[in-house]
């Protein structure tokens, strides 16, 4: 009688232990995997950001005519958007570049929920600014190679072509940088949810 | 020596289940409690991003002089971002009405992983895209406030009082969109992590 409980009883246990046990390899097998693309792409996002951020500032243009008072000069400062942009892109570089060890923590412990929780809040707050930024400095750059007729504001790219290359590319970096951020939010988003 | 066994045994099994049993009426409260404020939040961004759609929609003006041949008028689709602004707006806002749904569901479910999952990763998309249209909209509208020396483009809100205020409401009430969709894919965020 002893001996038939002890044999359902080992069975039980190990009916109940086995799957806590093998499920954390299973299931962490994946979110490791997750957590190394996490880490590639978040390497990509800093290039791109800080690529934008640098593009930006040095774009800069004097035109090879003058008058007797007045040279031609563009440079991202004359727009305040453009600082904006070169400001932000900034930030979110320097962001992504302090993420990194909290990455690599998701990648050694797999289970760790307070470093993912931390990343996707702050990946958040820190796609919004990007969007922003872009997008702010996407509207300028159609202004400036098409001009509006209505609220008569030329096109000032006729004349300043590379600058309006140099911050055209800053502003395609940038998105760039957003698309990799929004993968970055939907990723730990998965690698978050129960099992 | 079977007896002992036993009362170990039933007291291991009532330590084994009764968490099981417990925890997730616990961490049910709070979830659904989460999961309720979501769906005020997100009446609250529905009104928000309809009505930035809408105030755009409707931001026109006419001056009340005018040539032989032209009469001055302003309204949203003589900037292209202000087009892009009022339609993103309006699909924001379709969006989150379908979306309610699936926030009814979480209430209902508060374990249901599914429905968080999905609702976290189209509020990461669409909170793009809101910040994309505001952020754009608002650097128009900051040009047609301050106007830029450096480009020779003149601030037309001198002329287009109401115009302006009406399209600067827009924004304000777009960026209020953004900031509770930030808050909602947070508080997902929070609710999708295991316990």
């Amino acid at each position: 009688m002893s001996i038939s409980i002890d044999a359902a009883e080992s069975s039980k246990v190990a009916k109940g232990t086995a799957p806590l046990v093998a499920r954390p390899a299973a299931a962490g097998g994946w979110k490791k995997g997750l957590a190394i693309i996490d880490f590639v792409l978040r390497l990509g996002a800093i290039a791109a950001a800080l690529g934008a951020a640098a593009t930006m500032g040095a774009a800069d243009q004097v035109l090879p005519f003058f008058t007797q008072f007045f040279q031609f000069e563009a440079s991202y400062d004359d727009l305040p958007t453009f600082q904006f942009f070169l400001i932000t892109m900034a930030i979110v570089g320097g962001y992504l570049v302090l993420s990194l060890p909290f990455s690599v923590v998701t990648i050694i412990r797999p289970h760790a929920i307070g470093a993912r929780l931390f990343l996707i809040i702050l990946d958040t707050v820190f796609l919004s600014l990007a969007t922003a930024a872009a997008s702010a400095a996407a509207a300028i750059v159609y202004l400036a190679h098409n001009g509006n007729q209505s609220s008569n504001w030329l096109a000032i790219c006729n004349q300043f072509t590379d600058f309006c290359q140099a911050t055209s590319g800053a502003v395609v970096s940038s998105l760039v940088a957003v698309v990799i951020l929004v993968l970055l939010v939907v990723m730990t988003a998965v690698a978050l949810r129960k099992h």
